[in-house]
């Protein structure tokens, strides 16, 4: 996502918002000039640049990228799904863990069930003799 | 969060945005005069009240309510964590089904030993006579 407004040309957020680039741009170190526009389209759509730019003003430099990272997946999963967003894989990954949850309970079962018959087996042939 | 624009007393959100409520308010249905107002506060500092609206008017009424509800979920676990959102929820769902799944492969691995040894034993008198 790397890129620089001091190089001359916008950076993807400036060029979607048709504004100039400055060097102190908050935007220019995450989104570039060829894949930044589309992308940026997707936040200023969903969340709007200026509460965005308020976001990454609170949030330590070193943590932004994470911060540009997740902003932009739950833009584009509010554009994708309007009703559900990202929450639709959250409550999919809610199902998965559910129906893991009951295979290992239902498995510890038969682990438990197994090792009682294999006590019953392994005294067989002392109750033979 | 059923409120009602018509009622005389604004919404939650006409309340925090300190503007009259109309009869064709489009939050009045999601948010009461009493908790909607802290609830859109964090839905208007995170993704804006314009752009929310915008949303939802482009979402059938009858999935506006959960529209509403995860745009809500969204904003307030931005406010809460700055830098991954609910994406840490994601994340940490994330982490439970790789964990599960070992699980789940590593009891299949024991199970299928099992009938290993189960086979073993239950020849085992065979053997012996």
């Amino acid at each position: 996502m790397a890129a620089t407004g001091t190089t001359g040309s916008p950076c993807g957020a400036c060029k979607f918002l048709r504004r100039k680039c400055t060097a102190e741009c908050i935007f220019a170190p995450y989104f570039c000039s060829e894949q930044g526009p589309a992308i940026f389209a997707a936040i200023h759509k969903v969340f709007g640049a200026s509460n965005v730019s308020k976001l990454l003003l609170h949030v330590p430099v070193s943590d932004r990228c994470d911060a540009v990272l997740t902003v932009a997946y739950e833009a584009q999963s509010r554009i994708r799904d309007p009703i559900y967003g990202c929450v639709s894989h959250l409550f999919a990954l809610q199902q998965q863990v559910a129906y893991l949850q009951g295979q290992v309970m239902h498995m510890k079962a038969q682990l438990a069930q197994n090792l009682i018959d294999h006590h019953s087996f392994s005294i067989w042939p002392v109750l033979q003799e």
